[in-house]
Formats: structure tokens, sequence, C-alpha cells
């Protein structure tokens, strides 16, 4: 019995479920909204999000978390996780934070525009002001947590990880990809020529086989839904998920791939211990936890040769007309295929982390205020010319692809990349586990992994940082070398 | 200048667009939400009611609403309206309120298995504790805003109108019912047969063309959508309203003419004034006027012989085939056919007011405590008996048929017949203030019906009660004789 302890549960749980009801519209937003809309829906997207913050700052929160005190591990975890969020809302001013809610949605709504012109120096002063505000929202968390600025942002997205302990991660795979990417350029083009699959590709069809394959991961559309938006993404909650994802005629991979990523966040979500629901430790271990599990789902278990065979059984039941194609073979020829290109989001896993870590750095130095929005652009095309040879012919393939520092998400991109290595290394480790993995994926049976998933990561919540979750599930932390293993075996064995 | 008055603008706008969330999480439970969903799906909207509770219950909304001062018509109408929804919420302790939302989520969950297996005394039980629950409701409210507890109900959805105003006006119609019904049937049997609508009708062009009607009615698509859901509604907002409907292959009429009545509801919310968003007195007038709304659109414009005319054309294209059963006088045949049935939303608008009358009745008596819930069977079809002839062959298609009572909705019932009648009289109004009305509805065209509907009921707002509004469109209060030339016209002419 202890009542601050009790107040304090009860208290989260009602900022969780206006969580998720926020969670709720965002999705409507993205995927059902008519546009006029969508200035109401702004408005009730951020009386919820006032609201959220008030009863976390408040001053009976704080002093229950001063006089409670929990029991046992997941209690203590969640009491930390707590008092964690505690001492990061109250960091921020109120008005700092509606001041930049405001910037945020002004220039992410001039990025768009922006982007289609291919046009940085339109939303420049409205990068410049987000920038402002998120160096003295990252300041004053810095002062609240003692991580500097960067990590306290970092922090905000995942947990128990640092640029420190990123750095010589991202150094090492930089060495690994000088050396293998000409190598696997190189098998590439003497390997046989890729076979294109003829569409068209009926949408009806393609939906009914995306959410059948969903449903082979293991998603109950019980408690899902697979709906269409322009960008394909999973909310909604953990009794409730939402993915979507975006079809074309003439291309089957796109929207069936982006299902099967989607499909590894909400087993995510499904998996979360329904007995900490609405609790800070009953929650996703952070972004790159997050990612991790989308990209064991899309890039270790659908793209790995055991699933191909039987996903090209199944697309060419679907589609008709020449096996050829949908050889397992040719898929992996089709959807492994290794390309420097401009496009962080069509990048394939090998040059993928290079777009990451061009944006670490750079959002790393704009936060220390080493280089300024001005400097951008031609940062970009220089850091990714470094990194990959190429130099992007416009901002609009360069500085301004992605939503993500036009919407204040900085600290936000080194988790694609901790997924990615951590999906590798978890992989390895349900491998060694549960003998019969691949057999079992080969016959479109994913769940033995999903298995492995839920007791080893889906099962802890929050109540293990980054680093202690690879621990517990793979007796180590962080270890880009499986990963590199992984990208060896696929690419050069 | 009135800080008090500003203040309380503030706190309902908040309160509003926490409605707002409220009624999209509603509308997504209904059309979109997968089961699993649905136990987070109460506890997210009970959050939200709560909040919305304790705001309005708050001492410091009390403390302003006494000294704030309004100036002018709207601005007296919305602290007026302000002061009537404090008075509302205080009236009700939160225990009681959040006691009663249980009660009535858990016995609608009862009533959906009871009605399926046509089984009153499974759902017995749960609705004695709806209806002792809301007993002690009304007699709170009745207390608070020296009303009946009945009326104190009745208040709560048509605010202005009481059951002594109601029970004159459905006595007289069951006098007409009397006369007129014998004399409706006689004459339906010596006219020609009807010829039935040959299907099938894919359900993708009986969506496209609902769409279009509803456009032709007026309800522009960038701020609404239609989706499916079991039951049609409207919901969302004024920016963003969402009408549903089902689809059957089989029959064209069913999904068209309930989209046309939910057009007419959405018509309403778009057309509420926007310089009062989001405060008491920019809402629809209450759920009586709200359902002159659908059914001025539905019943009197679109079941009326010009558009008919209009609509068999655009059908005959849509579907092909045979042309005669699309021609004016076949669809009046079909789509006014008036027979004496069992279920409610089944009836014409002849029979319809003796479902609504018999509810009335009986949910006074339960509310007053004359009758209990054990007798509701036999009196169900007593009632229905003396009003119609006929009885129910069970409970499913008699007690059991209607959600209101088992969602804890008493008082809601008289709404549609109000609502029935004043559509009959506001578009005797319209018809007399714009010339060629009926000639521009035979093209399709709803524009001058909306344009007057437009002025005279949107704009109001709830500035004005259910009577005053009717007295302000059409100069009289209600007075069901409208309604009455109007059934007499259509049917006996």
């Amino acid at each position: 019995m202890n009542p601050a302890y009790d107040m304090l549960k009860t208290r989260f749980a009602r900022i969780a479920t206006l969580g998720e009801a926020s969670a709720m519209l965002g999705w409507d937003a993205s995927a059902m909204m008519p546009a006029g809309g969508g200035a109401a829906r702004g408005e009730q997207l951020a009386t919820l999000a006032g609201l959220m913050h008030d009863m976390l700052i408040a001053p009976e929160t704080g002093a229950a978390l001063s006089a409670a005190e929990a029991d046992g591990d997941w209690g203590s975890a969640n009491l930390a996780l707590m008092r964690r969020a505690h001492i990061r809302a109250t960091a921020l001013p109120t008005a700092l934070v509606e001041e930049a809610t405001i910037a945020c949605s002004a220039c992410e709504k001039t990025w768009r525009e922006a982007r289609r012109a291919s046009d940085f120096a339109a939303v420049r002063p409205a990068l410049e002001n987000v920038v402002r505000l998120t160096r003295e929202q990252a300041a004053r968390l810095s002062d609240a947590l003692a991580l500097s600025p960067y990590d306290a942002l970092m922090d905000g997205y995942q947990r128990g990880i640092t640029a420190a302990d990123v750095t010589p991660i991202f150094a090492q795979y930089e060495v690994f990809l000088r050396e293998a990417l000409p190598r696997v350029e190189a098998r590439q083009a003497a390997a046989p020529a890729r076979i294109p699959l003829a569409g068209p590709f009926p949408v009806e069809t393609q939906r009914r086989v995306a959410q059948a394959m969903s449903s082979r991961m293991g998603l109950e559309f019980t408690h899902a839904r697979l709906d269409e938006s322009t960008h394909p993404f999973c909310g909604g909650t953990p009794t409730d998920v939402r993915i979507t994802t975006r079809y074309r005629e003439d291309d089957v991979a796109q929207a069936l791939l982006g299902v099967l990523h989607e499909t590894g966040h909400a087993l995510y979500e499904r998996g979360l211990p329904a007995a900490w629901r609405r609790q800070p430790v009953g929650e996703a271990a952070g972004m790159g936890a997050h990612e991790s599990q989308s990209l064991i789902v899309e890039m270790q278990a659908c793209r790995g040769d055991a699933f191909l065979g039987f996903l090209g059984r199944e697309l060419h039941a679907a589609y008709g007309g020449d096996a050829a194609p949908y050889s397992r073979e040719n898929l992996a020829r089709l959807w492994r295929h290794v390309e420097r290109g401009f496009i962080r989001v069509d990048a394939d896993e090998i040059t993928y982390p290079a777009h990451v870590m061009l944006r670490f750095r750079l959002e790393q130095a704009l936060i220390a205020g080493d280089i300024q929005v001005a400097d951008l652009p031609a940062a970009w095309n220089q850091g990714l010319h470094a990194l990959l040879g190429i130099t992007p012919p416009d901002d609009e393939r360069g500085v301004l692809q992605d939503i993500h520092w036009y919407d204040g998400a900085f600290g936000y991109f080194p988790s694609y990349t901790l997924g990615a290595m951590a999906a590798a290394q978890l992989m390895r480790a349900a491998r060694t586990a549960v003998p019969g993995l691949d057999d079992a994926l080969g016959q479109g049976d994913a769940s033995p992994l999903l298995g492995w998933l839920r007791a080893n990561v889906h099962a802890h919540g929050s109540r293990l940082g980054f680093q202690d979750l690879l621990r517990a599930a793979t007796g180590k932390p962080l270890d880009p070398s499986d990963f590199q293993a992984h990208l060896t075996a696929r690419y050069l064995d």
C-alpha cells in the first residue's frame, strides 16, 4: 500500500488514455480526414497535448513522486520512468512548448511547399525558428537531465543510449561500408539480371495479399486495421493498432514490404505487457527498439531467403503470369538490390546507415551551434558525397527530403540504424535459441520468431533501456558486428 | 470587456474541443474500429467525458457565471446556455455520472446479445440498473431545473419543449392516424402494383450515386466523408462531418435514402454559425431540430414528387435495365409505401409517430415509477396493438428493437416526431418564401431549399429554443396540422 504511488499510477494511466485518444485522432488525420477538417483537428490535438502536459507538471504529481515507493522490479522501473517524464515535462515551460508546437506545425507546412519546389530558402526562416526553439528546449532538458543538449533530445526518442555510444558504432560501420559496398556492387553487377515483376497488380488483390501476409507474421486483425495513407505508418493503441500503406497498380513491392514493416511495429505494440497498460513501464522501450521490431520482420524475416521462397509462391498464385520472376532468387535480386541513392527511405539496408550517419552528424553540429541552418544544404551535399560518393542534384533530393527536422524531431534519426543493428543482433539470438525458426518462415509461419520476440522484447515493455534490453535478450549491448555479419552473409557470401 | 465572460468562452471552447475529439472517436468506433479495440475506446471516451465534466462543474466556472455579463443577443443566449450546462452538470455528482456511464455501457452490450436471442429476461437486470440510475439523475435534474423529472431528461435532448407541449400534439395526431391510416391503406390497395427495382446494385455504384446525390443536396466532401457502419449515423464535427450508411447488393433504397437522411443532419452541422464555433450558442438547437433537418431533406425534399422524378432518371442511368420501375410514380409507390409494422426504423412517415408515441408514454410512466422494467414487454405489445392493431411476435421485434433505453437515452424518442412535424412546417414556410423551390428540386438542385434552411434554421445555432426557432422561421410554434396537411396531400389527395 503506497497511496502516493497509487495516485501516480492513476494519473499516468489517465495521461496515457488521452495519449491513446490523440493517437487515434492522428491516425484519422492521416488515413481518413477530409482536408477541411485539418484546422479543427490541430486544435483538438493541441488541447489534448496541453491537458496531458498540465497533468504531468502539476505540483501534486511532483509531490507524489517524492513520496512514492514502488515495490519490485517493475514498480521501481515504472516509478523511475514517471520521474523522468515529470522531469522532462517540468524542464520545459508551457509557453515554450506551445511556441515550439506552433513553430513546428508552421515549418512543416512550409516545408511541404518548399520540398515540392526544391526551394530551401523558402523554408529557411521557419526552420531557423524551429532550430532556435529546439536549442532552447535542449538546453533546458540538458540542465534537468544532466545530459548534453543533443543527448537530452535523443533521450526523448530512445532512452538509454547517447551520442557517445552511437559515434564509435557509426565509425565502425563507416569502415565496413567503405570496404564492403564496392564489393557488393561488383558482385551484383556479375549476377543474373533482375526480371521485373509484370503488373498491373489490382489494388484489391494487393490489399488482400498484404493483409494475409501481415496475418502470417502474427498480427490479429480483430485488434488491427490496414488502411491507406500518403506515408505508411503504424498508429493506434496496443489493442487497436492501425497500419497504413499506399498502393500503386504498377508496383507490388512497395505496399507489401511497407505493410510487413509496419506489421513489425504493430506486433510490438500488441505484445506489450497488458498488466502494465497505460503505465510508462508498459510502453515500448523507445524508437530504436521499435524500429528493431519493424526491421526484424521486414528486413530480417521477410526479405530473408526462407520467407522469400514462400512469398514468391503466394504472389505468383495471386497474380499469375510467368513463374520465373517470382522465384526466390529473382525476388532477392529485386528486393535486396543495393544502390547508392539520394533518398533515405528508398535506400537498401547497406547504404541506409550512411543516410542516418549524415543526419546524425549534421544535427549534432546544428544543436551544438557549430553549424547554422544556412549551412545545411552545402553540408548535406558534401556529407553525402563523402559517405557514398554521390551529390544530390537538388535540395528536394537532399536536405529537403525528410520531414523530421522541419517538424522539430532532432535526435530521432539514429533510431533507424540502432534499430537495424539491433534487429540483426536479435535475429541472430533468436535463431540460436529457436531451432527451426527459418524452416518455419519458409512455410510462411512466423510463430517461432514471434514467440521469441514476445518473450524477449515485447513483454519487457519499457522496464529495460535500449542497451539493457539487448543485454537481456542477446547477452551483450548493441554490437554492430552482428549487423555487419548479417550483411556479409546476405550480400557477400 | 468582461473577463469573467471571456474566461467562460475559453473554457467552453476547450470543453467543446474535447467534445469534438470524442465525436471523432465515436465515429471511428462505429465505422472503423476492430472489435478488439472496444474496451480501450470506452475508457478513452470515459476519460474525455470526465475531463469535460470536471471543467464544467469547477468552482471557477460557477464563479465566472455569477460575474459574467454578455453583450447582445447572441452573447446573452450563449451565457444562458453556459449557465444551463453548468446547472445540469453540477446537479449530478461525478460518481453517479460514472456509475451510469458504466451501467449503460454494460447494459447496451448485454442488449445486443439479448436482442439477437429475443430474450428480454437476459437484459432485464442490466436495464433495471440503468432505469434506477436514470431515475436518480432525473430527480436531481428536476430539482436543479424546476422541471418534472421526465421533462428534465427531455430538456437534455431538446431544450424548450416539455411533455405538456408534446402530449396534446401526439393526442391530436392519434386522432388523425385513426382516421387517415385506413383510408391510406384502402387507396394504396387500389393503386397499381409496385414494380420492384431489379438488382443486383453493385456496392461501388451505390456508393458513387449516394455521394453524388448527397453533393446535390449541398454537402461538400472537402468537409465530409461517407463511410459504412452497421447503423447509419452522422458524426464528426462541423468542419469534418462523417456520415455512414450500409449497403446491400439487392437493395438500392436503404443505403441511398439513409445517406440523404444523414446528409440533412450533416448540412445542419455544416451550416452552424462559424463565429460561434465551440460555444454553446453555436451548437445545433437540439435533437428535435436536428431531426427536422434530416427529415426535411429525406422525407420532404428527396421523397417528394419533384426530386423523385430526377432521382429515377439518375438511378436508371446508373443501373440500366427497364426504365419503368424508375418512373417517378413507381418510386413513390415503392418509397412511400405505408404499412403497419413492428419496427420503428422501417416505418413509413404516417405510422412512425405511433412508434414514438408508444415509447413516449412508456418511458414517462417508467421514469415516474408508474410501471417497472418487468412490465415493459407486455405494456409494449399492448400499446402497439392499441395504436396500430398489431402485436409483435417476439421481443426482438418489440421492446428489444431500439438501443435507446438500454443505453440510458430516456426522453429522446419524442425528438423524432417533433422533427418530422417541424420538417413539414419548415418545408411549407420555405415553399412560400422561395418560389421555384420544387422546380429546382425537380432538376436535382437543392440550393434554393438549402439557402432558406441556412438562413432560417442553421445560422441560428442554439440562440433560439425549439419553439422559438419555429416561430422565427414559420411564424408559429410547432403546429402538427402542417404535418397532417403534408400527409394528406401526399397520401390522400
